[in-house]
């Protein structure tokens, strides 16, 4: 490891400084909000009995928020709300090959957030974030659907985050060896690792003449 | 969402018995040991100064085991050492559309891992363990790279966890609307996500004659 360059803006906090692999920080909302809506799969941990829990759970962001839904039933929402939270975005972009074992690591963006999940509780910006979450997929896509009912509505909870406490972290490139270790005749090397997304596959209960929406064409991810 | 099917298996615990579309459920060894395999990210939950905190990690399995590595003086290692974690490795194998938001869904795969963090101390296991992640991705790379040294070896930090606590979620196939929705004229389907490897990336400082090794050559992952 290489301490290549220095953090490139101020942490927003003593829990959001990164320790470890510093250089690698970022703290600018350019590279957060770029990360978050590059990935919308996050881990959100939160305590239950008095134990960590870590949940995948959907996210998408407005602004300096960040979103994420579920059973207004469910253990998840009702142990995050109003609780301290952390959530987690992170992609994997490479497996990194250096010459030493100890310094292999993978390319990679990821963010945590920090803070107390604040509840949506307005009727209407609960279905507006609705639309921006499944819009955020497919452009126009919410208009299409069979439309939301109130006990749809009841039955669902949306969570929400500032990002003022978030961080980042950002690897890219070359393994980095010691120097000595640039002699060792052992191939160096990265993997590159991305999503990639396949074609359609239309339901077969799909009624005639209905059409793939042009934004189910044109997904991307990552 | 459609009960389709019942749990393959018992749960292990109470804390594991899946709740939320819980005929996604499965409790068997195969399908989490495969899901595990599949895909080397993990998110770590523990708690630090009565907080949670998710960080993403690389794990590897050996038998009913999971292991995952980092810095000896590293807070996310030093606050899991013996302390209750929660660990899921969860993968995004589609993006599920129906005719009603409320349908929409993701196909996935994921595993929860309850239990307390062990480390391992021992010094010959720790590095016959490092050895397994290393030779895990690429088959025989450990025995090519400069020899780890001591000093390496004592800023390393190795946890593992018993799979006896484990639950899977795995979603497969199209959407699942309600009866009385297939009759509208929304585009229903599925867009499936995979990872892709990508063309594997010398490191320009590679010594002459230094050849890929096969391994780099075959690396999958997903
Ligand atoms: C895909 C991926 C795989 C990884 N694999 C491993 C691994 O196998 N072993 C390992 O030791 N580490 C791994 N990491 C790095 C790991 O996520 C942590 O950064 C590292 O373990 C240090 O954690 P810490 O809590 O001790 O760090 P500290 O630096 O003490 O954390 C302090 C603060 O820095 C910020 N921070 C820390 N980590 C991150 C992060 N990843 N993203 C954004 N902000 C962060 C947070 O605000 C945190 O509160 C991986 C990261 C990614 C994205
Ligand atoms: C890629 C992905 C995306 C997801 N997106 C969302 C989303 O946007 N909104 C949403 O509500 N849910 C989402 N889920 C499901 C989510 O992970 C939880 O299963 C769900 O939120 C219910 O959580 P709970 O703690 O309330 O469940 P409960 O059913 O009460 O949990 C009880 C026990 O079931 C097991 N369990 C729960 N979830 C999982 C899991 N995912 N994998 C393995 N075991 C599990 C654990 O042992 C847990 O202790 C997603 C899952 C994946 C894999
Ligand atoms: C892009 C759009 C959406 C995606 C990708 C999505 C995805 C998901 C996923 C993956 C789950 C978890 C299922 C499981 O536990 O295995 C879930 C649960 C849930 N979703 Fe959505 N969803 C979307 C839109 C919506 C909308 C618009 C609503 C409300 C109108 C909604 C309401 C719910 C509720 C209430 C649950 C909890 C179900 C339960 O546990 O009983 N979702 N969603
Ligand atoms: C497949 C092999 C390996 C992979 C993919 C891998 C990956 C990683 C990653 C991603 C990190 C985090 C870097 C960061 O904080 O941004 C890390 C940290 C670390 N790794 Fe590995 N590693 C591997 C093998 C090893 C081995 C064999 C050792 C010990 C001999 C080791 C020792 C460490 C240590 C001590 C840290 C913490 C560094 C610090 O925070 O100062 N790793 N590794």
């Amino acid at each position: 490891m290489t301490e290549a360059e220095t953090p490139s803006s101020t942490p927003p906090s003593a829990r959001t400084t990164v320790n470890r692999y510093r250089w690698l920080a970022k703290y600018d909302k350019d590279t957060i909000h770029a990360i978050l809506d590059a990935q919308p799969l996050c881990h959100v941990a939160f305590i239950h009995d008095g134990k960590p829990i870590v949940t995948p759970t959907m996210q998408w962001r407005e602004g300096d928020r960040i979103y994420w839904h579920g059973a207004a039933a469910g253990r998840a929402m009702k142990a995050s709300t109003s609780a301290e939270v952390c959530l987690c975005v992170s992609i994997l972009d490479g497996f990194v090959m250096a010459r030493a074992a100890f310094n292999f690591n993978v390319n990679h963006r990821s963010v945590m957030v920090f803070g107390k999940a604040e509840q949506v509780t307005d009727r209407a910006e609960k279905e507006r974030q609705l639309k921006r979450m499944v819009d955020g997929y497919v452009a126009g896509q919410w208009d299409r659907l069979r439309p939301v009912t109130e006990a749809e509505m009841n039955a669902t909870t949306i969570l929400s985050l500032s990002l003022d406490e978030a961080s980042a972290k950002v690897r890219t490139g070359h393994p980095e060896d010691n120097d000595a270790d640039y002699d060792f005749p052992a191939w160096a090397g990265t993997i590159p690792i991305r999503f990639d997304v396949g074609e359609p596959i239309p339901d077969p209960r799909n009624l005639p003449g209905v059409e793939m929406p042009a934004g189910v064409k044109d997904f991307k991810i990552g």
